[in-house]
């Protein structure tokens, strides 16, 4: 994922020569939250923030895209050339990733020059929405099946390759145990897993002999995959094959189903390896799974051990996008809000608190003004400061703070009873400054 | 986008294993199709052949990612030998991008030594599944307002980056005018569009001052944001400006509006504007777009000249995936098919024949084995041999190709009138085969 600042609107850089010619370099302060929830979402899970600091720090426009920029005649040779130094030199506040969070609640804020901070918005959006999307769809898979063992098998369906691979870290962050995608596993350290498709069954001549090659292939991961033709008559093959590879020192693992009703096969395949004396093989099930097909498929006593969640996570398919947005809250120290319908913002750099009940559960937030200190934990740290990394948690310690959060969320909104309204408060001094702002308009 | 061979599910890298280890490297052919439609989409357009067979031509395993594989302990030294080695050198049939396809019908087969066409299934899958999925979207966009100027507006809420800049090509594909993404523009090729953002507006003292700033800025591209506080004040504010711009040289080209009822904002800003005198100045709408919007706002008259469309086309947001899949098909010469409960495939190489009626139309498909020749026009070809590439339409080639397809669409799927069944027949050669490979299990 090699990020280049082409990575963005064209009317960003239309607006950075509109600046330039004007002589307006002042600070700007810009903010990313989501305005609304959309149904089937309680709660949202904050992440993305690492690829977008990596974004802010490796901010440049390379001598080829100058070229090619100055060859489209859109822009001043004098814009160029400021172009040409243009780094990320500002500062940034946000939630860790794994932060729950709520709408209108900013979960980020760049504080910088107006050129950067306005050109960085596309690629900042890209990277946070997509991210906070997954980990927020992933909280909701895991919460419905917290001993499960989770896997991601979603790369061939999401959006791209990058997709793929930020669902596998965002699904990792937010609870799973890891992902099928090589490459992840090689990029951000994740726990791979993997069996065998249809094709391996396939291309051999009888299921037996397909299990036994991949067996001795793969002897210390021996997950059969049971359903290419008939799934419990390939339960039953397992059995009989088990004392043969059992005598060669290999034990199976486990056998995967991925079609069909599979709580039923499932109830089927147990039965038969139980009698074979196959208790300890596990199994995996996949196949068009979401966070309701696993509540109800464990609700009914299933016995299933774990799951792999592919294309409906990694689309995120009930709620394929949120309603977010960056805008521009601050500029050369005044506040400033957009009022357009249905689309206005509160004004000014904004902190959050958060309280917690007596059980420890997250009672209520309360959305402020910076420096309006509230009662409660106050959720944005400052992570960069003139361009430089302040600190850089680790995806396991994002991956620890998102399973404390996930702890601490009202029990209604940990068992999805939504739609649940969670408490998130605007402060008298925001509404105060709001006030302020428009008369001012 | 940089390519890696690790873009793949690690099952893909046990099974290669296991071929390994059984000295199975016999010819495989796989197909890439669609299952079935879901609701909401009535036919489908091919995209993302030319990234697939560009992955292909690259294919290999660098020795940072050849020594990492090692170190998982996961794999055999003799195994990872043969990786070191390995490339593509097999056969690609597809159809052409732009093509208009239905289910069942396959667009690529792979025919290469199994090792390869195992280990390409993921990205291939991962390739053609978005920009088919995009392609598929947009079509139906530009059918519903074939002399309007449509731009993609989407990379902010598409799946990362790579899905921006594929969404970008693929709706270029399908009919669209061109992207706001400026990479997209230096990359494809394609036609940068692009306005200016709330923020700038914010930024000013007043509205009047920013469209001035812009005007200056970009003089052969004066398009106004109009409605960041109060739409039909801001489109009489233009009307002021105009003359003073007009004595400097200067035209306004357009207004945007991003909020609101846009077709009523629009009737109401298109009477300010007229009066004023702005007859030629054009009305450009955005926001939340689809081409059921698109459909009813053109149905009531709206006076928009130009849509930008984001966030709905670039995540396919009603159906954000395809039922699609790479099954193999056949192995060592020796037809397969796989028999799973609703995921059965139909065995052996295919074609697909397509019909016109009289009025040029479309009229039917028959799905057939290779060599058994129907009526119509075969719809896949050649385009790699022995892992070099045939032929590689330019994007504009495959833009006219895609147009001259829904064209030919029957009139009811023109018109979005869904559920319609377009007949697609499987020849009776092909029913014959799969009961011919059922006998042989």
């Amino acid at each position: 994922m090699k990020d280049s600042a082409l990575l963005t609107d064209l009317y960003q850089l239309t607006m950075l020569q509109g600046y330039h010619d004007s002589g307006m370099e002042e600070v700007a302060v810009f903010e990313f939250f989501v305005r609304k929830l959309r149904p089937g979402r309680g709660f949202l899970m904050a992440a993305g923030l690492e690829q977008s600091l990596q974004f802010l720090e490796g901010l440049h426009f390379s001598s080829e895209e100058l070229a090619w920029l100055a060859s489209t005649g859109r822009f001043s040779n004098g814009f160029l050339v400021q172009l040409e130094t243009l780094r990320f030199t500002g500062d940034v506040h946000a939630m860790p990733e794994g932060t729950v969070f709520f709408p209108n609640e900013p979960i980020l804020r760049v504080t910088a020059p107006i050129a950067q901070a306005q050109l960085v918005e596309t690629r900042l959006i890209n990277l946070l929405h997509f991210q906070t999307l997954i980990a927020s769809k992933t909280a909701r898979i895991a919460l419905m099946a917290p001993d499960k063992l989770l896997v991601d098998f979603g790369l061939r369906r999401a959006h791209g390759a990058e997709a793929g691979l930020l669902a596998a870290r965002a699904s990792y962050l937010a609870g799973f145990t890891g992902t099928s995608t090589v490459q992840a596993g090689m990029q951000f350290g994740i726990p791979l897993f993997g069996t065998m498709a249809h094709s391996f069954v396939q291309a051999h001549a009888g299921e037996t002999l397909a299990f036994e090659h991949f067996a001795h292939a793969q002897p210390d991961n021996v997950v059969l995959l049971i359903d290419t033709y008939d799934t419990e008559a390939a339960a039953r093959k397992v059995v009989a094959l088990a004392p043969q590879l059992e005598s060669q020192g290999i034990r199976i693992k486990g056998v995967r189903i991925d079609s069909g009703d599979l709580a039923d096969h499932a109830r089927r395949v147990r039965q038969i390896l139980d009698a074979g004396g196959l208790r300890q093989v596990t199994i995996f099930a996949s196949g068009d799974l979401d966070e309701y097909l696993l509540r109800d498929m464990l609700a009914a006593g299933a016995p299933v051990d774990g799951f792999g969640v592919g294309t409906r996570m990694d689309t995120s398919s009930d709620v394929p996008y949120l309603d977010c947005a960056y805008k521009l809250q601050e500029y050369a120290g005044q506040a400033r809000r957009k009022r357009s319908e249905g689309k206005q913002t509160w004004p000014g750099r904004k902190q959050v608190y958060r309280s917690y009940g007596a059980d420890g559960r997250m009672a209520a937030d309360v959305v402020t003004i910076e420096g309006d200190a509230q009662p409660g934990e106050p959720l944005l740290r400052q992570v960069l400061q003139g361009g430089r990394r302040l600190a850089a948690p680790s995806l396991e310690d994002s991956r620890s703070h998102a399973a404390a959060d996930l702890a601490r969320l009202p029990e209604p909104l940990r068992q999805l009873q939504e739609p649940y309204a969670y408490q998130v408060e605007i402060s008298a001094a925001l509404h105060r400054l709001a006030e302020q702002v428009d008369r001012g308009l």
